[in-house]
């Protein structure tokens, strides 16, 4: 089994307001690189810092990082489009970020990402293959292709009020730039991503396609953008069941109706929770305000927790430790677990 | 403990004769992807085939993987300028392969692939790296880096009859070239990289140069190659001793006089024989011949079985396993230790 973290950027995420992923929109565009750096070593080696919200809330990646700390899951990173350089060990899939989405062509080569992410995941070993991602902005290109799709499940955010508004706004003015109406582009997914996605969408998408094809058991792991991704796989007629699995942060989120989509996509749906108001510490209390919520595989990480009995205890004090570390802002430790 | 294997290409082992490092002058540009691609998966995924000479001669990235599935050491490839894409996860430092020596400027980005280098190792977690290479051509770049530096350590070569005579003169055209006469560049390592070597020595002599700077424990895994890196290295000015890990197959190559060179430079050298001469299969019947003797860290590897107690049968039978699964040539397998 491993790990695949799926790497990226797209110039969306340079909108006012669209996210939360980074504390500047400078230190933004380093947040995949960081984030990949973080799961490969425990620790920033090229980047300048671990990345964290405006507010200080820390990146999803320490859990998921914490977790393959006591799980020991092997983890490799797919670049699909990084605008920083990464010390990562990663393999390049893309050779750019992605554009604006309000531009008519945002992933002009997503074809190649497509097809190079499905022969990686199809020539992968492993017969257990879980995707994550990192891109800032990914939930507002996630509804650009539901919508170029003609699919109208919600989107989750890594702001704890969702900026709902400025994403339908931004992805209509996508749709304009691209002369779509919504639905036009529904079975022709790549095109989708194309003309209204990221790269990392078009890497997941392919690897999903990629690893089902060989008939290898696959997880998606994250919040809306995996949601959006394994309906690019639907919309290529891919019918083999695959797992959702997410935080319990984007399952309570009222912007998505998680279980409908699930159910209506055919994937079987993991919930997992943390336990994170047993813990009172800065790197845990702005996820139980709404930030950040997911990312970088954490929900699938807290899944294989669980799947090797690894107490959320262990999880969370493992997590507090590491961002002591790292970011060294200590508000204190106590755990009521 | 990391094995970083550091791959690329020169131009340099397209002149006909050079090396044996691919059944043909096309399959050698992929070796060091493939290479890695068997490092870390322990088959090849985007690369078409497990690399072998032109007699049948499996890469020794097969000896070394071997290893690996027996120690369970981590490994990383360091991409200091591959002129084939590749599945492993990869820490990209250079962006294209080396020219051939005998233009002006084969590595002109020489110096930012050393401070790359430098940067990763300096801020690579583990307190202990081990550096391997794959470099189809490397021993004549090597040959030119010494020239240029004024040091008269022989090179060894991955055929069976040294073609040093054509390696001399391709030096000697190199530093025409490069407007230089042997030992121009002197205290000035980077520098005869850049016009007389390959991506990988500079890679190579950054990374040691970063992980010593660090107080790491650093071996260099390989053949002169490495005695060639280690000579860079010393001609910065570094003085703190390293290790030179390499296999009886160099050692016991007239061309080199390798123990007088690691007294020279300071080096603490452990030769390791795999003791190949008790198998009878196609997988190590070359090496008896002499051929390619070192490579993808063999010389490392079998160290570092030996650091673990693991007895070179146990090598060798899985060696010859992997070689029947992926080459699938058997001739016998019978081992006499």
């Amino acid at each position: 089994m491993t790990v695949l973290l799926v790497a990226g950027n797209t110039e969306t995420a340079t909108i006012d307001g669209i996210s939360a992923a980074g504390a500047t929109p400078e230190l933004m565009a380093q947040t995949p690189a960081a984030d990949a750096e973080l799961l490969a070593y425990g620790r920033p080696v090229f980047a300048p810092h671990v990345p964290v919200s405006p507010d200080g809330c820390p990146t999803p990646g320490l859990v998921t990082r914490a977790v393959r700390e006591l799980v020991g899951f092997d983890a490799v990173t797919l670049d699909a489009g990084l605008a920083a350089r990464t010390a990562a060990p990663a393999v390049r899939l893309g050779d750019r970020p992605g554009g604006d989405i309000r531009t008519p062509e945002p992933v002009p080569n997503a074809p190649q990402i497509f097809d190079a992410a499905a022969e990686y995941a199809c020539g992968h070993p492993d017969t257990r293959l879980v995707v994550g991602e990192t891109i800032p902005g990914g939930t507002t290109t996630a509804l650009g292709v539901l919508r170029a799709l003609g699919e109208e499940y919600g989107v989750s955010s890594s702001l704890p009020t969702n900026p709902l508004a400025l994403k339908r706004e931004v992805v209509a003015a996508g749709l304009d730039a691209s002369d779509l109406a919504p639905g036009d582009l529904a079975g022709d997914p790549i095109e989708a991503v194309r003309r209204m996605g990221d790269p990392t969408l078009a890497a997941t998408a392919g690897l999903v396609d990629g690893a089902l094809d060989a008939g290898k058991n696959v997880t998606v792991a994250g919040g809306t953008q995996m949601l959006a991704a394994a309906t690019l796989v639907r919309h290529r007629g891919v019918r083999e069941e695959f797992t959702l699995a997410t935080t319990s942060f984007v399952a309570d989120d009222d912007t998505v109706d998680l279980d409908a989509a699930a159910a209506d996509l055919g994937l079987d749906l993991r919930v997992s929770d943390p336990g994170f108001e047993r813990t009172d510490h800065v790197a845990t209390e702005h996820y139980l305000a709404g930030v950040a919520k997911e990312g970088v595989g954490m929900g699938g990480a807290l899944h294989l927790a669980r799947e090797a009995n690894i107490p959320m205890a262990d999880v969370r004090a493992r997590l507090v430790e590491r961002y002591d570390d790292l970011v060294g802002e200590e508000r204190g430790g106590l755990d009521g677990a």
